[in-house]
């Protein structure tokens, strides 16, 4: 982000219609959406907290992002998809390929994804768009990564015989228990770990 | 509900301060209550159109339920627990057993209790307040019914030999799937189905 015409920006006001928007500093200020996300959740946050936290003038968001669900939505949609939807983890057993992508670093590491994610699921039940866009980026990606590398070890005949049509449900265990909403804020790793050794890996009949 | 005490107190205005309160109309408020949440979410229900529906003085709501929070609150607790939870149900397999509380007539039966279950997880997403009260009167409940059910045929000897420790997490796969904000909308009693024949029974190994 660039400091000076930041400063400069907030002392004139709005800018003259016209002038061809910068966007250079969108990252920075979707950046601390998600991070007033995770931390507040949706309801707690505004778009003059953002503008507080980002030191940009209010105007200027707003002409942006008119509404907090349209500032949420580019949120959503500039954290991308998951690195493992582009690359399957291939680390030698189904189990420890799961769990590669539980412990995965992109986010900042399983434990800030996992409170972000459930700040995503806050806001996706209060505005359908939001939903939308979290269905789109995060939580249809992550089924579709559980699901390959699933459909992968079925391949491999790792799946018990009579399982591979409980593939795509299981693909979706997950996800699902993620955001289930039983805990007392965001579930951890060790919940992770023991979905993928009681319920995932069992229901398909995969030994390691 | 007393229709002319309702209609003379809309006439009159607001209640003289120490007149008791008259508690005979509540259970027709929170049914209406939970009908909205059920029809439009959480951000759409309104103490305004509540008064609509139910012909109440919008002054009297207030007066008992000062915030929206406070009367869906009240419409969760007054949901009351599932039937299952004080009689079990036994119809001779598990399978049977666990089919029967997803298809129990509580609440209207399958297709309305899921689609007021969703407007629930909604109203649990912005509010702590109702995340408590979906939490203790609805989700851990049912994850109690589940277990019992679950816990009855280890009893019994049906579950695989070694998939004891894996009883209470398998217990919470059919409340955490019913609001996984994967589909678009709620998920109907054939996706229940799956949920059980496909995750359930074969993760503790159970046949029948």
């Amino acid at each position: 982000m660039d400091a000076a015409s930041e400063s400069s920006e907030a002392a004139h006001g709005a800018r003259r219609p016209g002038r061809p928007y910068d966007h250079s500093g969108d990252p920075a200020i979707l950046a601390v959406t998600l991070d007033l996300l995770a931390e507040r959740g949706y309801d707690q946050v505004t778009l003059d907290l953002v503008a507080l936290r980002t030191g940009r003038a209010k105007t200027t968001l707003y002409r942006r992002w008119p509404t907090k669900a349209d500032l949420v939505v580019a949120a959503v949609e500039a954290v991308g998809t998951p690195p493992e939807a582009r690359e399957l983890p291939d680390t030698g057993t189904v189990r420890s390929d799961l769990l590669a992508v539980v412990d995965s670093p992109w986010l900042g590491g399983p434990d800030r994804r996992m409170v972000l994610f459930d700040g995503l699921v806050t806001a996706a039940q209060v505005s359908p768009r939001v939903a939308d866009a979290v269905r789109t980026t995060v939580t249809t990606p992550y089924v579709g990564v559980y699901e390959a590398l699933l459909d992968r070890a079925l391949a491999r005949g790792q799946v018990s015989p009579g399982r591979a049509e409980a593939v795509p449900l299981v693909a979706q265990v997950i996800p699902a228990m993620a955001s289930r909403g039983l805990a007392e804020g965001p579930v951890g790793r060790s919940y992770f770990v023991d979905v993928v050794d009681l319920v995932v890996l069992p229901a398909l009949g995969i030994v390691g």
